[in-house]
């Protein structure tokens, strides 16, 4: 299983980014794991939003062959447990390529939002994009952690 | 009404620390605020944990004017909307001192969370106590820029 995570635009927090980094090199103990900035996939107006814009086409293109997980504030709420098992199951399951997408500001279409296969949330509360992006990193890395029961340092 | 926030131990990664560092001055901005790193106010085993350790007293008797919250993961789940509108609240109420405690791993006793006015719960994943502390800042900074009408940074 590969991890490819896909966020739109640049993190602007030198520190946020450092803990990327951080997050992403521990990440690449246990799975490959790629970071991709992809430009804003500003959907067009139509008012009704129910048309993938062409940058979400080629992104869905992109990444058809596998999981594509996008972050959502109205999405599932999960324990770190629950999610290091979904992960675990990722694996067993012969998933081939586990895609997570952060939106930036704009986010993304609601019908690119339906054609995710799970939309996460990582809190109630509203996180900015640089937020989530080390937010999500940090419990990637604590997921493998918990799968193999390696202690997390707190 | 002046904010007070409390936690158990050092944060130990140099990153997070500087956010805390950042997001305290723009707090203080809008609120008075303090930051106090406080020793491990370690339970005694009793087994029952239904009393207070030494330590555990000593602090409640400190914080006796003022309303007091304790990060905990049972705890309530708000938008930032909703824990701006209670920040508000508590502003026009005239609360005096409001205190914010960040459990180190050992965390606090059964005894001392049921004499907390509030149980705030960040998210249901795991945090490190780093990252609550963190997060908890930015939430109060965005909480007065939500209060205010200032836009928030993305």
């Amino acid at each position: 299983m590969k991890i490819r995570i896909l966020w739109q635009g640049k993190t602007k927090d030198a520190h946020l980014r450092a803990l990327q980094a951080d997050y992403r090199t521990r990440i690449a103990h246990f799975c490959a794991v790629t970071v991709e900035e992809i430009p804003s996939a500003r959907r067009v107006s139509t008012g009704k939003d129910t048309k993938l814009s062409l940058a979400e086409r080629c992104l869905m293109e992109k990444l058809s062959d596998g999981t594509k997980v996008l972050l959502d504030p109205r999405g599932r709420e999960w324990t770190s447990e629950e999610f290091a098992e979904w992960l675990g199951q990722q694996a067993v399951r012969g998933t081939r390529e586990l895609a997570f997408l952060v939106g930036g500001p704009e986010g993304f279409s609601t019908a690119f939002r339906k054609q995710a296969d799970l939309l996460l949330a990582l809190s109630r509360l509203t996180l900015t994009s640089d937020w989530a992006r080390t937010l999500l990193l940090e419990q990637i890395y604590r997921g493998f952690t918990i799968l193999r029961g390696y202690p997390y340092p707190r």
